[in-house]
């Protein structure tokens, strides 16, 4: 009943309202942490074609002495939750994060965006998730690369990058052989693919709605559909600049993005296009969706008006006939004598059952007329 | 009840009427302030890394001369009303300001841009706010730069603006330690912080509409949503420019804006973009706003169509009963004898009982086939 | 009534007219003036900073005199009306002007464009204005620009340009310290001015279209609509060359159009950028118009709906009522005795009265279900 | 009654047919002429500014010699109907045109195109004309471009070319002295010039079209306007390509096209740019065609369902009333005595007159109610 | 009365549930195939001018052995079915795939793309089909290049590639001269031909859905438009990419694409160009199915409307007539005397044949009125 997301799915509201609420006129580049942030969790994980090594930190001072103790590994220090400004600003020095993007990653709301700075890239991605009130449910990571390492955050603790750490736990394929970019690409890649299980619920839930429009449309489906529509655009802004992202990537210089490391983007490419497709399909299906709606209501109205017309087309003549022979014309002539024609019919013996029979024929006569017309068949 | 503007809402109003109202053939670059400017308040904010002094002056020549004084601060001076035509040619002279920005200064209505000339730049932005009438109201701010100072010229005297002059005043940041280019930076970011709550309120506003839309919908209610459509279309119409004004600032070269000052334009850039979105966002809500008033009309009639079936359906055919025994077929044959097959049911003792019981029948028949079809339950 | 233009309104039909009349296979460039055209008028104004002439001239010869005789002068010849095929040949010829480029100044009906040829400017304008008739009227202005003079063309005798003649008479301003580029500059500028109080007008008609709306929509009201759109597409096809020939200007280089020069035609570009703003805004507000009146059909029906079904469905139980006890069930068993269970109501002394009752009741009933509705409040 | 062109209008669907049609997988560049081709008839006109000799030849051979011998004119060999494989491939070889060029000629329903190939130009345009049966019928014309001659190619005996073949026998103009690029000019003019007078055509029968829509609205109509729009879409996929074909030519270089016919070339772009405008113009009209449309059925609608509510409400009411007096209230008691109060109305001598004055007032009333509202006026 | 494709269209639905069922994480590169997919299954066809050879192979090491005995002449090895990972990784390792090449072959849901490496390419085509349910069917055909080789994979045993298999048997035309780039465009040219005649076959399906429009539309039509529209859609975003492809290979330098075969794909280009005018022609046409059916259903309406409203005006009044005469005002007044003004009427000896008279009088005047407002013709 909903076009406006309300506070009741509070999350997918949060984005909207950050945006909004920003303090005006605060001085750009500082951090203001949301008294909601979570508390940081660190984790670091190093691992290059000989080994691998993965555990959580309690202590940052910890975690980059690990880090600094073996720079011939590839690292990926990942930041879950943002509650902590110290922490941020220590982590903003030692890796030299300009205080703008670090605003931009704990302001939990940018577009996909990319940013290339002396070499290294700042890349914002959003892992997207259709939650079960039919919403898309889109959570920000960002990602800092440099020569040896990757730094991830995110404002949950939990997140779709699982899959990921597991192979490079096992070690298979490429992924510990190559530099710290491959491992940027390859969180891009594993981000991009859950975007396509969620657009396939969000097309089931279409095909359900769809279902609904022919089983038994209501006042309630016009407003889940329109919402639907909301999310399909909604994703649509987050793989637009998804797909801009990649093919800016692409268009990177090599020292930047070595050319073997080309063919990879390129792949990420095709699927961000191959999502744009899938993207506008289900804007078309839901504007479909509502095309039928209207024209479902349309119908049924149409049905509504064949059924109080074949009743009163029915009924109304049949009552001018029983009104006509309630007529009181009379017989006897008050001035004396007979009115021999007013209203002889009602004195003959089967004047009556010759009513009914009439009646009868013209009834018949009108329900043929309606069969031909098709109105009670396919009404 | 109105799409268009009309003069209750004066404010809101005046732009277009200015820009209508242009006296045509006048000289270019001549300028005639409207009968309405204030008179002008002249402040004058200098400060550097060491010391800040902010004062109004009454006199222009004084606020020169303090100007001159300190060529080693950043100066800030800002012009609040439009009402005196020797002051705003002074100002011309003493900066060099060419007459036609002088012109577009006054003639409050220009598109955000952007100007540059002689490694100076003229910055034309508008400060928006919600008012309680549920318009968008604009307002223009000139920006001028200079080497070592930033003029601003404004209608009103209240502004958007206090909350960077208090940071100017707490020397908080880089702000005192910044070039008059990152001033100017300063002031543009102010002014775009401004738009999300505005935006927030329109959100709000639209939010307020829909419920009504679902409580009481009436012919006022289409109105007030093509009104807002139009509000969104206008301060989609301000937005656009404002971004291409920024994105024409981060192709400048290094010598105009430096280098490092760049990431802070690229700063409010991403929020412009964000700001479309928004906008975008809700131009698609108020789109949906009026499907749903138009099917929301549908729905009203199907239901008054369906309250007119249902009665017409059940009590018709029941007429034509009652009808039917109302008829005056006579028993007795004029010619003499009894005609027994005119209308018997009359004399029946158990006739009018078995009537009565007829129609009982058929009403709940009606009734149930109403049920079924859900005819009475979601109307 | 009409969407498309017809003879009635003669003077803006006629470009339209001529662009398809246009004799087919006629050798290009050769001059076919139409047998309305009017016999030309000549006009030469010469100045510079010192002195100013103007006046009209019956002999082209004697104009070219005096144009020759001063060439340290700005000259602006002013040809009204294309009557004569010899005059414009001469012209042609003395002027070094192009036959193609003479053909469009004849063919009344060209969009504005700009060609460059030699130094030399050829600008296409079209003064428009708003009819009585709520029509777009425009008409075409041709300039050739030359080292010392401007050569302008126009098919009536009266113009837009009296304001700018007057201000070159009083000599006020740059005008006559500038080249012949400024002048040809300051007459795009009035011809863009013009615009803007059109699009007033135009503007305060569609308000009128709107009121009509809210107070007796009527069948004529929706071509009346849909004529406002047209024109507003007009206009619109218009303005939309005119901004691009103002940008070409401005991408122009030196030779032709001198650096300090640019902020000029800068300004003007500016104003064209917010005509087109203007024009989409009242495209936008025509298509609301649109969208209203058909809201307004659909209420309108649903009005009608609601009268007949208040007054169906309050009526109809009642005549099932009346009609019930209009029945003839006897009382009398014509086998002898009576029937007690027939139609006993009929028999007691407050029947009647206690029938009337309980329809007031039953009205009462139904009155307060539509009250409830709002079906009786806002209709 | 038919969106889709069917076998009847013969001519207009012949060039869909034959695109659907092509044998699939035959090889690239055959020569495969369909059984309908006429028999090719060959015509050589040679002229320079000195003489002009125009004939039919029969035999190729003939033409070829012709052409041979006169090496300084310019000559148009021009080829009508594509019934001769053996002809067509005679004259690739000796012009060396491209057989996927070639096939290109034959297959009658290429988009206007230019191709470029060792200096010489390869020209597909489209002959239109606005057929009786309201169709635009298009005809292809290639093009071919050589040193000292032009080829063209066309399916039927009879073009739109005459007027030209008359300016050059007539000798008037520049025709003559020029090169054959120009000649190609001023074919691809006259091809051009054509299209006016279809539009014109075409708009007359949008005007009757919207005068039927206010005379006599039927089923029939809307697919009309449909139509009418798909021709408007079918020209404006023609007209797109042609001024696009144009414009390629323009930004030729100099060796191809020389500098002073560029001009030329640049008039015909205008043309090409107004037809834009023209066809523009007829979809925005057509577009409104059918808004009229649907609102003058939605009218209809409510006018049918203001005659039904007319008539209801004043008699539903009143046959309330006659009902109420044709109950049967007994005035006598079966029980004896009298029921003073069951209708004593009955009884009254001026009974039956002061009802029909009820009833009088009532219907006046109502008719007053009605005449208010505005619904016996403009219905 | 489904838009989107349900599993009983098991073949269409495939590709799209392939995309949405990627395994999330995966290792990119890594081939996992699908468990349906068909044993594979090898041809080898080798030819140069003087010989051709082609046969099938069950052994890929035979093939490979046959394939480098003739190094003089081009081969075309064409794989069909992807049942065998084993088999894959071997062809990749021999002609130096790229994993994410062969995983974008196996995953069968690639949009038309072009790549390029080292000098060869690798192209990705759809050869469609309409099937009897009147779906597209799109199946993927892979392609890559090599000096003196092609390499086709695809999933399906069947293809449409057997005509050009025909015209290299036959060794007509300049297909066994050139080089393996001709042969990769002679693939392309016949997958694209056979996007024609499934145009064809949807066109007639378009054509048969709106002679249903007007013969019988029913609710069901309204989805199998909006199925065919989407048809449209998806045919749309496979076009549209294949013509980019196209023009890339257009833009590709000489030494990729000798200049003299440039011709053959700028023919394909062409192609590719008029494939997508008919396929937005099919859309304008949906386009206009959809209004005919929503007018069909407001025509209906109107019809019913209309039916309901002659009677109802006919009878409503004829009825009150005859209740009316109904009433039972006394004539006998029970105080004695009579009274003369309670409905005489119904004791002249002519009443009722008078009244029978009249209503035959107002029923003609209403069919007269009727007919006269067109109601009875044309409904």
């Amino acid at each position: 009943m909903r076009i406006l997301p309300k506070s009741k799915s509070k999350k997918s509201k949060q984005p909207t309202k950050s945006i909004l609420d920003r303090s005006v006129g605060q001085k750009p580049g500082s951090l203001t942490i949301s008294a909601e942030a979570l508390a940081p969790r660190l984790f670091l994980m190093s691992f290059n074609e000989q080994m691998h090594e993965a555990r959580e930190f309690t202590d940052y001072e910890a975690l980059l002495q690990e880090f600094k103790q073996t720079p011939e590994a590839r690292h990926w220090i990942d930041v879950r939750g943002y509650g902590s400004v110290a922490l941020l600003e220590q982590i903003m020095k030692d890796f030299h994060i300009h205080p703008l993007q670090m605003e931009d990653v704990i302001n939990d709301y940018q577009r996909p965006k990319l940013e290339e700075d002396h070499n290294r890239l700042f890349i914002v991605s959003r892992m997207v998730q259709f939650t079960p009130d039919h919403k898309i449910d889109d959570d920000q990571l960002s990602i800092f690369t440099g020569p040896n390492y990757v730094i991830t955050f995110q404002s949950d603790y939990e997140d779709c990058l699982e899959p990921l750490r597991d192979r490079i736990k096992a070690g298979k394929g490429a992924i510990r052989k190559k530099s710290a970019i491959y491992l940027a690409y390859a969180i891009m890649d594993v981000v991009l693919d859950h975007y396509f299980p969620a657009m396939a619920q969000l097309g089931e839930y279409a095909e359900e709605l769809e279902d609904c429009l022919f089983l038994k449309p209501s006042k309630q489906l016009l407003s889940q559909i329109l919402d639907l529509k909301r999310e399909v655009v909604k994703i649509r802004r987050i793989v637009w600049p998804e797909r801009d992202k990649i093919s800016e990537i692409l268009r990177m210089d090599e020292q930047l993005i070595p050319q073997d490391l080309k063919i990879y983007f390129k792949d990420i490419y095709d699927h961000a296009v191959q999502l744009m497709d899938l993207v506008d399909n289900y804007k078309e299906t839901t504007s479909s969706l509502t095309d039928l709606y209207l024209s479902n209501v349309s119908n049924r109205m149409n049905e509504v008006m064949k059924v109080l017309t074949i009743i009163s087309t029915i009924f109304i003549p049949l009552s001018f006939i029983v009104g006509l022979y309630g007529m009181n014309f009379s017989r006897e002539n008050p001035k004396g004598g007979i009115n021999p024609l007013n209203m002889p019919e009602l004195y003959q013996p089967y004047g009556y059952v010759t009513l009914l029979g009439v009646m009868t024929v013209i009834v018949s006569g009108m329900v043929y007329y309606f069969y031909r017309k098709g109105w009670l068949t396919n009404q």
